[in-house]
Formats: structure tokens, sequence, C-alpha cells
């Protein structure tokens, strides 16, 4: 098993953390391949990063899927999620969407714990895309800014217990996901502390790709995820010319 | 790896067929123990039913659960599946829930072959209880009595092709399940003739079931999916009793 | 008139309750015969407790119904409602699905108010299934266990009337629930101290099955409640064996 | 029991046509004044018509209601029912929610059969205006003109009687709404011969304010259904202008 | 362009407010005809009144229409907007909608900001008759009773400002509208005040129904918003019984 | 007034059509400014080619919208629309959303017509962006491919009017849109010859952005529309680095 993991930020020591956890959730067979985005910002909270981070994904995608056999998109919101399982021919997955999947198989609310206020509006509306908006039981955020995106666990663990417990109690969710991959590996550190399961993007996304590899589905060849049509392309990156163009790009 | 699969109804046939697709789906360490319901009826496809299959799924559960990493409800429509949640200390899916689930990462909006028109009504609901009406396309359904619930793919396969087709072009699916234990293997065999992804409610209970006890989160200790309050019980199997009369039974 | 009311729970002091309201809410013409759950719990206030309460009120349901003209499920939750409905060749209604539309028919935004924190995850359920979740203002609870299910009313009536005000001046409920059989005959004693009508779910599930009675509706011989497709089943009783297995049983 | 049956429509056959459908469905005691609308249009197919008969529905009720225990607004579309329920301090109904409420307790999807194409979307938005339009599935109607709205029964039920058959076979539909008063009656007729229970709007109405009179709920003295705040008004009836103006008017 | 502007409030000094915020939002050469409601009440805070105010509304559009481009329902929550479009040949814009259509435009989730807390059930109820509930952030009120109608602005500018901030912090407010003709003018007294985009209805409808009126659209002649099909009337103002009784009336 | 209108497609004779269209809808002295795309495809059907034209819009928009007081992103999908609002102190709407809103004021259901199938999936996506899904009575296209992007107006006529005549009389759309860049002017030509209100994308969004501009909003400075917060970024064109990288960049 290959997978292809991209982080959509530019921050390469979030890419690190991402890696790190990633490595926790596969076998020792699985090789992986870590990409972080060449261009865009640190971290994505708002629509507009998001764009830019969806557009550096899918180059890197592009670019870098050939043998692999799924590919991971690490940032919490899934920048160019959807977008890259049109073009590519394996299996995509997201932070969010995967992580909402599998805390759906978990309990039946879903509270998602985020590392800004800011961030809410953005992980609200990416519940939203996936039709999973009356499972939220509602998003809990830490409101001061952090010095240190790579060092937020150490910093906030207490932080973030109380606003777990918050999710739990006030706004009725009976599963938790800890979003964002700054927050990759402290569901693990903190899980037994929380009374109701918790789960965190990368661990989800990295396992759900595997699993979806392991179902090898066809590359849909009709309907709204079939390659683009065929038409006329210019100034992209060879590789994504080739897929967005369509069927082998113009 | 240790599974615990139930199947709630009590047709042997069915339970030999789920075997065979669960086996085909997890890795050879991975140790399945079958159940098949000790009563209820031979394939459930109504609400009635589904209320006995869910008994009868819960006893088994209880009483068989010791000693699994995880557990699988192998009927689609997945009686008895949020109780099972809130008692057993161990992931337990559906087949239902898991197709959709897993569906739901392969594409957009999600189409349904069922076995019989009855059927659709339940599976209908079903969806709806998972909130993901919305990312439905259509339930198509074989409109015929069909004579052996073992031998549906082998006696339907052109028809079910044709029903899947009607699924992509006029419903605008963009990925099927395959509903129903009787239709386990059929996404294997067909899948390549089918344009779009096919999954089976078998082949992707087994492998969430693993994935999520490859997580393994904490027993619910708070929230709607810890073990009922204690209260007084009669009547009921003594390791259900155990559970639903919870926390220890009284 | 004859009506049937099974209490889905094993606890004959509720019944008592649940008949003293029922008889205040029917002519004296009419017959009310009473059912207690064979085997079950105390009081339900889970999903694993309904589905035990479920089957144990189909079986009290399709052994007694014969020779009445309606039968009501008296718990909130309506433990095997649409099930009992599916099989019964009279109308079948349940506490919440009667309380719902009764009150929808009072005013706008409904409130709930429930006897513990935990039954309201299940409440909430209930009233999803029905499609009235948008005309949910909320649902309020007592929050600390009480000693003695069938005097609760006593014990609380001051707190009960705290939650009214806060169901109505902070949720926006313009018409009250009082939920479950403990709080029968609650509505009736303090509902001139609340102001907004406030409704029981016996009261308006005894009038609601006398009301469809009257109505004479044909037992459904088409869509998705007519009986089940006969077919093979085992281990059931005899009664219920004879409407689940379908138009006649196997 | 005295029960104010208003007809918001201009049409006194319409008006008879419903008292005698209201007759067969009370007991001998229940005392019936009928009320036509003094102005407005022969029946209400728009949401033009249905302001009309949504203000000469307020004034009947506001100037006939004492005396009475419930009142019944006797169209299709339920013209006028919240502000009438708003400003009586009885209970009131229209024909569109309590059939829809009513129908709710016999099946799960509810398909409505309709005089006319261009009633159905204004039949649409009630049951929208009712939170339950996931539970309808879908409208069918008489695509003719016809010449007298007293005998569309007569003239049209073998029509009536196909609509149905399309309604439960290709819609889904587990009970059915015989809309409008025009059809009054006719569901009594036809119901042998549509094999899913069928209600029409008058009989579930006139039973339902039966049944909402015996509940004998509290006026709301707060929240939306309360009175009108006090305030000036000017040219309306006077019984209007005592209730609308709030509190007792200005 | 010729607008023209009713005021469905018996309000004259409500009346010139609007009048005064329309000036402001035209251009020198549109002309606009001012109307206030022959009968009613001074303002519409409930479903009661606004029957009567949609009545009084259609009678206006109907008699005054001819010669002008274009018209404005001028009270929030639009009593008898879609009655009139259905009649009128020329666009015809309320005061909820096209804030509410206008705030969509310029940020994400819209907040409200009313003047009394009763008037809010049926704001709500108006967002969710246009199908934006889902946009909604909530509704944030006035809490207390005020002197004079005209003169809330002045009042309470404090209060104002502070009830804008909740709508932003707590609720998740992107852009705000301050609701009803009493706060028009507001939004450009304290628009800069406020750190996200604030309309109101006045402005926001007259610039509409200009837009509309540039667009120049078919009056229907197909739909639902065709004119009502010709039936008889009955003590209906002349110009109404030409409209609502169809096609030129009967 | 100055406009700017970003042609998310590399089409110089789309952007050609766009820009005779829009000069029709304002005023003379309104200036113009037109762009189009840098890179990306002939025209945008999908999911990717829409993150690809979100890019390349962005930065259009970031380094020309000085000097203009509301912008227009012309392409049916609003591919960057919300990214941009977030970042551009002036107003900025789609093609999408205008038609949406506009649609909405001229009548209750929404039917859209569309160039090709493969598009209707990702308008369907925009429409549900929005919240207005429950407003949309359908998407019909032309399902054939077309030689000339620019010239599918006069091949496709009377195509378009028989679409147009199943979404009134089939799906019940008492309003149209016609739908993508290159229908432009197609709504002029045909409107009178349909019976219901038809809209086009690029004359709703040029009048909506200088309606908006007209309103002055302020640019948010709280809520989720604020600047991005300041962070580190790396390979922005420098117009967009400054606004993406928050409130000055990095």
């Amino acid at each position: 098993m290959r997978l292809l993991i991209v982080n959509p930020n530019i921050s390469s020591s979030v890419t690190d953390l991402i890696e790190a956890e990633a490595r926790l959730s596969v076998s020792s067979e699985t090789e992986i391949t870590m990409r972080t985005a060449a261009f865009g910002v640190a971290y994505i909270e708002t629509r507009a990063e998001a764009v830019v981070g969806a557009y550096a994904t899918l180059a890197e995608l592009a670019e870098h899927h050939p043998g692999h056999d799924a590919a991971v998109i690490a940032a919490f919101g899934d920048p160019g999620l959807e977008a890259a399982r049109e073009i590519l021919p394996i299996p995509v997955v997201g932070l969010t969407e995967s992580a909402l999947m599998t805390a759906a198989m978990l309990g039946g609310r879903i509270g998602i714990i985020a590392i800004s206020r800011r961030i809410g509006a953005w992980y609200r509306e990416t519940v939203d895309r996936y039709g999973l908006l009356p499972r939220l039981s509602g998003i809990r955020f830490l409101d001061e800014p952090f010095n240190d995106i790579s060092s937020v666990q150490q910093d906030r663990a207490q932080q973030l217990l109380a606003l777990s417990e918050a999710a739990i109690v006030e706004d009725g969710a009976d599963v938790l996901i800890m979003a964002g991959a700054p927050l990759a590996g402290l569901a693990r550190q903190v899980g037994n502390r929380i009374p109701v399961p918790v789960v965190d993007g990368v661990s989800c996304a990295v396992r759900q790709a595997a699993l979806l590899a392991g179902l090898a589905p066809v590359k849909a060849r009709a309907g709204s995820y079939a390659l683009p049509p065929r038409k006329a392309c210019r100034g992209l990156p060879t590789a994504m010319a080739a897929l967005v163009g369509g069927e082998g790009g113009v």
C-alpha cells in the first residue's frame, strides 16, 4: 500500500506532525509519501486561504499521485477534495470528511474542537458541504492566539479538555473530533481523559484512505465524478493540465 | 483482531454468504465469529421484522461479544445498531451505515440498489436516521419475487446492471450501494461493468469495524451512548440484563 | 369503543398511572384493556431499552389486539410504533407522536419537558423520526435522580414549572408536552399555572386513538404499511408469528 | 360541545357539503354553527385568494366564536389559521393541518389528491408551513376544469381512484388526503376501493376540533400565540378590533 | 421609474419615515407614490395583524399600481407579498425578502435586529417562508416597550449597538438586518460603528424594486404566479375583484 | 460607478459576450473593467475546473480591484466568490448567487436551464451552498455537445424553449435562470416567448453589484468575512499575498 499525503499548508513543521501521526496509523508495510504545498499560507483558517490551498494541493496531487494507491488531503476543511476526486484515478480523502464519517459510526451527535474562533465558520461550512450539519452538535474553539502552531497541543491541553466537557454536557456531543492537523496526536494523548470517543483527522484520513484503496473502486467513467470533459486549457502545471483538461487534456 | 458478525435473520444460507464475503475483506490474521439470529424471519424487509431482528441481534451481541474487538450487524437496515452501540464496550457497525459512510467518501450522491420494492421504505428511513437523506439520489429495486434469497445474484445480474444504469443516468448517482446481505459479493463481481464506484454492505462493514477497532476508542462514559442508567429489569437473557439493566444491571 | 393500552415498561405502578389518566380522557362507554410488558426494564430512557420495549410491546399487541378498535403504546419514545402499525389491522398510536401532532395544532414551536437528562437524546431522535424536529423548540429536563418513578410529579412540581418557564421564554415554546408516562396527569394539575397550552402523552394518545378508530381507516393493503410479505419465521410468539411472518405467516 | 365552522369561500353549496360531512363526524349532542365568508371568491386556489379568505374568515371567527368550544376553518390551505389561533380563546383547526396530523398517525409518507393543478403550489406551501414537507410523498391533481365545484366527486370518482393508485405506487404514499372541501365525503365513499388509509379534511378537522376542545387547553398568555400586544387600530370590524387590537383593543 | 410604496400599517408617521429613507435610496428621476393602509393596526407584530395588513395592502396595490413600474410592501414580514406577486403585472418586493436576499450577497449568516420580542416569531416564520432559515444566525430584539414607534431609533441606539455585538460574537452573524420600517435609516446612521455590513429593509426593498423593474420581466402566464383562474367573487373592492377574480374577474 | 468583471475562464470570446450583456445592464456613466483569467480552462463545468478558476479569479481580483466600487465573478458556479468576499474591501457578486437571489424575488420555485448535463451537479452544489436547494425546482440541460461555446444561443434556441416548458410544467418552476455566461443575452432574446419571468446571470450580477455598491456597506472587521488573520504566506502573487496573508500580509 502506498499513500500520498499532501499538506495544503506551507508549514513543514505541520507536515512533520502529520507524518508522525500517520505512521502510527498504518501498518509497517505501508509506504507514505509526504508533500507540502509549494505555495500558500502557514495554516488555512478562511475561505480565501482554502482557495489557495485547494489549487496548491491539486497541483501536488496531479503531479505526485502516480504509483500511489490512495491520497490524503491533510488539512481540516479538505481544500480541493471533491476536485481531486474528479481527476485522480485513486481514492482521495480529506481530514474533515473522514473524521466525520468515522465519528458518525461511533455515536450520534458529533462535536468539533478547533484551534481558533475564526476557523469555525469554515469548518461549519465544510460539515454542511457533506450534508452532515444535522449531526453536528457544535464547534468549540480556543479563543486566544497561539504562538506556535506546532506546539499548540502542549500549551493548551487543559483548555482543550474543558472545551471537550462543554461539548459533551452543554452541546450534547456523543463523539468528538479534534480538528486540524496541528491537533494531530492530541486525540491519542488525551483520549482516556475524555469520557466519549475522540478521533482526529489524520488518523481517520490515513486509515480511511487505506480502507478505500482496499476496496479498489473503479474510477468513475460516468456521473459527476468522471474526468472533466476534454477542453482547452492554458497556464496549468503539466500534470494538472493532463487531468483537468479532461481525458488527457488538450 | 477478532470480529463478531451477527446475521439478524434466521437464514443460515445468508450467514454463509456474509461469511464468505467477510473473509475476502479481512487479513488472514483476523478471526471471525459468525452468529445467526436464534429467532426471527428469513430476511428483514419491514419495520416489524426489524423490531424482531433488533432484539434477537442484541441478545446475540450481549452474549457473544466478550473477547472480540468489534462487532458487525449484518443486515441492511442495521436493526438494533444504536442500541448495541450503547451497551457494548467495543465498536459496532451496521451494513447500511458503514456502506453509506464509505460511499460518501467515493462520490457525492449515493444510489441504493435493493432486492425488493417493499424493502425500499425501510431503507429510506434508515438513511434518514443517519441524516444522509440529502446524499441519497434514490433507491432502485428488483420488482419481482425471487425464488431463493441465496441465489438472487446469479438470477438477476442483468436486471441489477440495468438498475445501476438508471440510478446513474436518471437519478444522478455518483456511487452505488448494493444493499442487503443477499447481494453480498455482487459488487465484487459486477464492479467493472458499472461505470461508477460500487460498494456493498458486508465489505464496508467488516472493513470499517476493523478500522474502528484499530482506533481503540474509549467506551462512552458520558453522553447518550454511555451504558443505560442502572435500573430494574425482568425477563431478559442474562447477558443482556447485565448490559441493558445498566452499569451491571440490577 | 374498546382500546388496548400497552405499557412497554415492566412497572405496574406506572401502568396504574397511565390507566388513571386514560380513564379521565375517554367517555364512560369506552372500554380499556391495560397490559404491562412481560419483560424489559422499569422505564425506558435509552435506545437499548427501547429495542427491548419494542419487542415486548409488539408481543402484547399481537396477542391482545383482537376485539379492540385501536391501540396505544404508552411510553414516550413510542417503542415499536411503526412496526405495530404495519402488522395490526387497527390504528395504533404512541405517546410522543400523538402528543406532537396534538401540540402542533395548538401552537407553533413545541417544547418538551422530560424526567431525565439521559432520556433527552432518545426523545430528540423520536421527534426527528416523525419529521418534526423543525417544530421542536427544545427539551428541558429534571437533572437529578428521583427516588420513585411513580411519585415524580409530587416531588418535582416546582422544578417542572421552572423548566416550563425556561422553555417558553428562552427556547420560544408556544406549547408544551409533559413527556413520559410518569408525568401523566401533571398537565392536568399544573395546566393553569403555565401560560401556554400544555398536553401530556397519555391524554393525547388515548383521545387520538379513539379519533382514529372513529375514522375507521382501511388496513393498508399496499404501500409500506401493508402486512409484511409472507416468509419463513422461527421462534416467535404464536400471535406475532402470524402477523410478522406476513399475511398469515408461514 | 359547540363547534363553529367557517367556510372561507363564498359558495354556500360548498358550505352545505361541509356541513353534511361534519354532521357525520360528530356525536348527536354536538352543535354546529356554519358560517360562509361574507366576501371573497368561489373557491380558494391561490395565494391572493387566500389573503382575501383569511381576512374574511378572521372576521367571521371574531364575531361568532363566543359560545363555542372550538372552531374550524373549512378550506384546504387553512387561510388565517395561525392568526385565528392567536386571537381566539378557543382551539382553532384547519382542514390541511388537521388532515396532515391525522394522516401522520396512520402511515409514513402522505399523498395529497387535489382538484386542480393550480391549487398544488398553494397546498405544497401550506404543508411546508407546518414543517411536514419531508412527510409529503407528492400532490396529484385533476388536470381539467370542472363544471360545478359541488359535484366534482360524482364526475371524477374514476379519475380520483387513478390518481390514488399513482400516489401509492409511483410516489410511495402510505396514506392519502382527499384535499379541499369540495372533496368532502369522497374519502368515505371510495375508502374501501383504495388500498391505503384515506382521510379528508372536513372529518379530520371536525374531530380534531372536538378533541382539542376536550383537552380544554389554556389560552396562551405568553409566547407568540398570546393575544397581540395592545395597540391602536382603525377600520376593523368591531369584534376583530377588540381582538386584533390586542388585549381588549384600543 | 415610478415606484408605489404601501405601508401596511395605519401609522402615517411611519409612512413618513419610510418615504424619507426611500428618497435617499433612489435617483432623483424616480417618482415615488406613498400609500398608507386604509385600515389595520399601528404596527404589525403578529400573525393576526399580518392577515389584516395583507388584505389592506392588497387593496391598495390593486387600486394604485397602474402607472407604476414596481411596488414595495413596506413592512417587515411582507404581508401579502406572494399574493400581490400573483395578481400584479409589475414586480413587487417586501422589506424582509429584499433585505434577506441583499444581505445574502454580503456575507454568510444573517442576523436580524428587531424592535420587540413578540415580533420575533413572525419574523422567523417569514425567513422560513423564503427558505432561508439555514442562513439565519438569530434574531435579537429590544425587550422593553417603547413610547413612540417613530422615535425608537433615537431612544435606543445604544441598545441596538449592543444587540448587534451579540449577534456577531455570540450568534455568528456575518451581516445584519435592521428590521422593520421603524428602524429605517438606522442602518445608515450607525453603520460605521458596527463591524459588519448592515442593511435595512426600506433601502433594500426600494433598490431591489428598481432593479427588478429594470429587468422588465414578463408577467407570469403559467406556473403558480400567473393570475388566479377566473372565478366568481363577491364583496371585494372593484380593483381587487378585477385581479383576484382572475383574468379580468367575473 | 466602476465595476470590475472577471471571467474565470480563459475564453476571450465569452468575455466579449459577458461585456456586451453587461453594457446593456448598466447606465452609461458606469465604467466597466473586463478581465479574463490568465490561466485555466475554456469553460468551467466541474469541481476541479472550479478550483482552478477560483484561484485564477482571486488573483485577478486581488490585483485589479483598486479603484472599483464592486466586482463580478462572471461564471455560473461563482468560483472563489466567498473567498473574494473575505479579502476585498468592495462588494463582490457571482452569477449564480445574484441570479438566484433576484429570481427568488420574482417567484417561488426556481428552475435552471444549463448548457450541459455534466455541469448540472456543480450547479446543484452551488445552489445548495447558498442554502437555496429547497427553492430549486430542477435543472434542465442541453444534452449534446455543442461546437462553439460562443454561439450556443443561436444553435439551440428551440431546444432551450422546450427545456423551459418542461421546467415550468413538469418541475413546477415559477421563474427561470438561463445559466452560464455562454447563455448571456438569451434571457433578453427569448424572454417574451417563455410564460414565466426569465433572468440570466450576467444581467443580475452586474445590476446587483451596482446595487450593493450603492449601499456602500462597511468591509467586515469582525465575523467570518473579516480579512484573514495575519500569517506567513509564500509563493502568492504580490497583490494576493497582501490580502490573503491577512491584514496587510506578512
